[in-house]
């Protein structure tokens, strides 16, 4: 049995700590710090962007070579470490040497990410503070965990699951992110960690979190941009005792640990930059599920479509203009769009059928605008021309979208 | 020689109309008859959405049975004839026979073009009005030939070149485009005419005119949009009785053709939805032209680059991300990306160097804001693996962008 909550309660074996550390101004919440009391396998999905930012590339080192006892991850805000070069990497690895001596473990055991302004050094002696007072401070305040790790996001990110075996044992999924910018299709999330205390071969913890990350992260748009950045960490302690074995158990633990994903993925989507409105964007009826992702995604970054959405305008024809043009064949004779109000994947009672037969239907205006004026629209797309479906969660774009990003460095 | 300047004067055997319709509200131009008193030979590109709009099939067909005896383009606004179904398509046929009809040609000899909202079916009885109107008010005021195929543009966009041949003729290239939204690298104006009073035969005519488009048209991004409609005529009356014929008087063609189009794709992103910023990207050192193209276009789309412009914030950090996320294999310590006042592809004395190395210089960022303060600013990435290159004309992402499209149904 899994309950899933949206604010975590304890997994034992883990502490962590938010701290201020002098990053932000206004002694605001910018360094977070996950102890773990036993060691963990780990397991991480990073960015493909080429031009991959330090603690990226030290932490896919550091997991090639110790993924099966790692003990803490330090993240800091403000400061990306990407674009820096070879002191960059050096800070990196100083971040995680500082966090193991502090805290008494070795420097191989640590994990670290950043995020922030793209091209700055660590200022490394406010990392180093950071990291003193965080390591002074572990405790159980995940809501502070959270709030260390946000940038232009307006409110910390968690979710838990509490999951329950057959011979009634317990075991727990906690995680944390970070979104708003820079969200895109390919490894969307900013920085998140999830940690649980069952216990599970690294290996088996990767393969699992690439394909809870492929159907959670990697569904949401916000801006189409991916980052230099993009960490999402899973570590498991084990300190529950439950060692999953049968088909069930994992079956339980890929749900639950999707469920908190999911959680993760579209807080971010609800938390993007000047986002005013949820979008459900689901496309059916695609030759594959590829080509039905790929429609889906050239829908959901057309900056057209994203003010509409942002006007309240049912603009199904910039919907299916988009879908026209994303390099897959589909006629338009065949073409059916939906929309809902709500976070829906099909078509219901509520859902007003827009297009159809090459034409818009006799649909009211007045209807249609009223679903779009609600803050969660479903939109459903069905090409008519096969089996391949995908669902992607995203947002409008609006003035503020522009205030966020035309002024972010300053 | 080749003699270009921003407005028309005159193409000999073309006579134009611009005409109220009212088709938009306060009496505007909204509708534009282009009629040739000799046949041309005729040659179109179009959008390659799969959701083609009405009028693009009909001038498809119509190309393929009768390329070599075109005589009149009807052009009309604020209805793009699009999602529009048999009716539509009816329409489309209907508005090239009414004005076969009013100017005394074959139904054959007509293509048509529509632009404007999606879905709507046109309003045969205004366009009955306009094309009358139009067919008795035909002659050389090619500025209102442009102004009545306009949009949410803001100003008209011509272009015309004069060129002398060796042995001393001389022949005329003539251009009107509207652009403004659902501008996309692939086949990016909205509607475009080019007529030309030369002797061309039909093919030749349409690989010279994809050529133009490829290295014009298609290079210039506003939000990466590609519209139902998209299309590019060329028109040749052969009534200056020049006839193209040695390898240097194609060139000659060949070039001012691509100036032509030149200067009406770049009127397009300068008169974008909402821009203040014109910006001239070129990608060089890639790998081939296509992946120079693919990492221009990726920057180009990029809504965080984009409102980073809008800002005049020297961003470099968002360039080299947008870059590392295009696909394309580039190692970040090759790179260099330079920035430059006005229109130029290449670095000169005046330019700025923000990033090589793998990391920033030490620029100074007043001298870099003072550089993205100005209206046009040159941006070279030197990806430093290869020989192809490839530069796109773009612009920023700002607030009446958001303002145009949240409300351009109302």
């Amino acid at each position: 049995m899994t309950d899933v909550k949206p604010s975590i309660e304890q997994v034992p074996g883990f502490r962590v700590a938010g701290v201020a550390a002098g990053l932000k101004k206004n002694n605001a919440l910018d360094m977070t710090l996950i102890v773990s009391d036993a060691p963990c396998t780990a397991a991480g999905v990073f960015t493909t962007n080429h031009m991959k930012a330090a603690p990226v590339l030290f932490d896919m080192e550091q997991l090639q070579g110790n993924k099966n006892h790692i003990r803490a991850v330090t993240v800091n805000t403000k400061c990306a470490n990407a674009c820096t070069g070879e002191q960059g990497l050096a800070n990196a690895r100083e971040m995680a040497r500082l966090t193991a001596e502090k805290i008494g473990i070795g420097a191989d055991e640590v994990l670290v990410m950043s995020t922030g302004v793209i091209g700055s050094q660590l200022p490394m002696e406010k990392i180093a503070h950071g990291i003193e007072l965080a390591s002074g401070s572990l405790g159980g305040d995940w809501a502070a965990a959270a709030a260390g790790i946000m940038t232009t996001d307006t409110r910390p990110k968690e979710a838990y699951a509490q999951v329950t075996t057959a011979s009634g044992a317990t075991y727990h999924i906690a995680g944390i992110a970070k979104g708003a910018g820079m969200i895109a299709p390919n490894m969307a999330t900013m920085l998140g960690v999830v940690v649980t205390d069952v216990s599970l071969p690294a290996d088996t913890a990767k393969g699992l979190l690439q394909s809870a990350s492929e159907t959670t992260f990697n569904r949401v748009v916000v801006d189409g941009d991916m980052s230099t950045n993009d960490t999402l960490l899973l570590l498991a302690n084990g300190v529950s005792g439950v060692t999953l074995q049968s088909p069930e158990e994992f079956t339980a633990f890929h749900e639950a640990l999707t469920a908190v994903c999911r959680k993760l993925a579209q807080d971010i989507v609800r938390d993007g930059e000047g986002v005013t409105k949820f979008i459900t964007l689901t496309v059916k009826g695609a030759p594959s599920p590829e080509a039905a992702h790929q429609i889906a995604n050239t829908i959901a970054t057309s900056p057209l479509v994203k003010t509409a959405f942002f006007g309240n305008d049912a603009n199904w024809g910039r919907i299916v203009a988009a879908a026209g043009r994303a390099g897959i064949n589909i006629v338009p004779e065949y073409v059916k769009l939906w929309i809902t109000p709500g976070e829906i994947e099909a078509a219901t009672d509520e859902s007003l059928l827009l297009f159809t037969n090459g034409m818009p239907t006799a649909y009211s205006e007045e209807q249609a605008t009223a679903i779009f004026k609600n803050a969660s629209v479903s939109i459903l797309l069905d090409c008519g021309a096969g089996l391949g479906s995908s669902t992607v969660w995203t947002c409008d774009l609006s003035h503020d979208y522009v205030s966020i990003n035309g002024d972010y460095r300053s």
